[in-house]
């Protein structure tokens, strides 16, 4: 099979359990009144849903799940990975398959550089020239590897040692469950957003509350899981209407 | 309200992902064939499970949930919150509401009396005496609590505080999320099964095997947390049922 | 043996691993700095630290363990195992030993009367008469319950089931070992303090800071659990003081 | 800098907490009976782990800690970080730090061929030729990628996009914290051993058990892993030597 060069990354949702309904019956049991959401407004269960964002009561927005299935380069799962709670990962096996042969390339909006130092990192676009030249080398690895690895395999290699010189750039697939409360979790630290608050310029005692929304505890994500966790937030905010609202409009903080 | 005695325990199913071909689909994007679930044969279902069972490959049964919604006691609680990993809790709160004048006693055939050694005892009936004057004292007791409970309320005590003397055998209300493996992690311990494999009376080099099945680790849950297992085991059956047959069939390990 | 009335809680520390330096040399792996620790001012330490919590970057947090042993009545015990994440328990059985005769009773100084809606009571105190009296009710009950407790056992009753009307007052043990960021987590949610930021009176777009102090997320714990807490927030800072201080001017969030 | 080319794997102990009495301690709560650990015998305390072991009762092996160093390629690592609970982790940032020029070759005695199907692989030696061919194969990668990357970073390419065709055969550091627990768990799945029980070879109602010990649910880690894995269990032997004892002669199943 020929290499493909991917820029894109699938997230596909493929089962879900719960809703916004299913938060606020959990929630209402506290009360005994789990059996009253049928009959509540949407405008109650507003309320409802952002006293529970408000107060980061989370355990309401665990009785839920979303599975999705995935494509994305192994320097993308390598992070994915690290979310270890309330979520479970299955993913395509480089010892029991032979891996296909599509390799990440950035695609021309990916920023290139980056500015500043570890951990304040600002990422800003290349020129055009490096660009094309990073392509072309991103391209001529890919190729030696793979070529090196089509070699092994005829060469009677197992899959696992064959594979070792395979760049993190090569696609692998996953499925992956989470919940409301993980999926948040995993939005909060994957995606970028100005931060909600900021120190005021002339009044120690003030912080400047950004209008237009932003996080309370801005994260700094790569460019490629940033990409990822967008396309997974749309699905949610389908999901989840409400609890995606108020998540937000309380700045983004997981509860 | 008058005081209810109730020996029974409520496990509704409320909420409900997947089955066994998620399973399978999260299993077999390993060899990237998920794509070929829906035209398996049931007995090539059957083989795998078994082959994930066996060889005790948990994470393919996390992409899914159950939840449940349940009514027992507070001491049955309390062993059931013990379970931490791949599930979610919520209950109803004795600080936010009232409990409800809901008291467990024994039912006739729960065993008594205690023989043994703590960690191996065996529980035998008690006489028809001994129960009819433990159900005497229960009353007894639970008639003092709730007299108690309302006096205070009626004193404008905070329910947290009025709450402090009633009985851990007073009813509680649970959401619980679980998933397949968590739920068969469940099972395997709060329910009680003859060994399945025990020593060889003149072999040593030989483990004599259950035919009628049993459990590769026995266990000596209480009675009352068994018998929701067992509830919450029929709804698992159901809705998985090739992974329930293998967990059965493989000495009921959690994988 | 008699029955004795306590208010107090223990949380002795038992065993304990690492401290800032830990949290610093698992940060610094990130740049494979780890090895400059030993030489690292108390200064660019803090800084470190300062870092990780404003960012609330919190696997750092967890390379180090505080194993607790307690005493303290269930219905503490009831919430404190709701915490199910990097954290491990072991508690006295009721099952499998006879508890002591230890009843809670609240202190004088522990408000009595809450006010308010659930979800935002408001706790004050009691006056003397209705703490009088709800001392002698409790009493009463804990000794109804206890000498039915003895009577069961007397009678042959197994010791699980002669507990049962046992109220949720009565002492248990534990062992409890958490790291740094599980009990950040617990202190951020069983500790009250004033809101670190509130909304300006007159201008919309401005926050006010606290300058004593304070929390991002401000919770309403129970009185006992936060007595419990407190205890072991005193512990935590000895142990881990630049991360306390950290904690704790960024407003108690845990990262 | 040079390109080194390593087969070892480093997995240094960096900090414990506790020791076999830990686990009886904590055990030994559940009957009060945690204070006469430092007056049991030996004997007594290898029974009494050994029937926490036999019966699969794990809490009480949590209550203790081992924070390893590791450096290992990120291949090891990708099934390292599966493990999700009872487990921190830390990692050298790809995004934050330059990778030092460490890449991983198998050794003479690393099985390259594997025989069998996909779930059943069994990994033979490849002859002279094959490991020499291989050998100049994966140096001939390394050397293309390493140039790459190199001359990407001249170039002002983002550290996080210049390390995209590196092969995941290069070597990363990690902080790793685990309890008993958890490196039984990791332990049991990542280490090779012969089954503990077979079917017998006549007698449908017996199985044969292994004399020398064995597995009862047999795992086929990767080489690589169970070479990090080997090393971590003769520390893990040391620090809990009855612990460890138990767990062997218990079929090296997780509690």
């Amino acid at each position: 099979m020929d290499i493909t060069f991917r820029s894109d990354f699938t997230t596909d949702l493929v089962d879900q359990m719960g809703d916004d309904d299913s938060v606020l019956r959990s929630m209402l049991v506290s009360t005994l009144k789990d059996g009253q959401v049928a009959d509540m407004t949407d405008s109650a269960k507003r309320g409802r849903i952002n006293f529970l964002m408000k107060g980061r009561h989370g355990t309401p927005f665990e009785h839920n799940a979303l599975t999705f299935r995935s494509e994305a380069p192994i320097f993308v799962y390598r992070e994915w990975h690290r979310h270890r709670i309330g979520v479970s990962i299955n993913e395509q096996s480089g010892r029991y398959t032979e891996f296909l042969p599509f390799f990440y390339v950035p695609p021309i909006n990916r920023p290139l550089v980056q500015k500043g130092k570890p951990g304040a990192y600002i990422y800003v676009e290349g020129d055009a020239s490096q660009y094309a030249w990073l392509m072309q080398d991103m391209e001529y690895n890919a190729k030696v590897q793979w070529a090196s690895y089509q070699e092994r395999l005829e060469n009677d290699i197992a899959l696992e040692v064959a594979r070792m010189s395979l760049g993190v750039n090569i696609y692998s697939s996953m499925y992956w469950t989470c919940n409301a409360r993980s999926m948040m979790s995993f939005l909060s630290l994957r995606t970028r957003e100005e931060a909600k608050l900021s120190p005021h310029p002339t009044d120690d005692n003030c912080m400047v509350v950004n209008p237009d929304g932003g996080a309370m505890f801005p994260s700094k994500p790569m460019w490629e899981i940033e990409a990822c966790a967008r396309a997974m937030e749309q699905t949610f905010a389908t999901a989840f209407p409400l609890t995606y609202e108020a998540f937000v409009e309380h700045g983004r903080v997981s509860p």
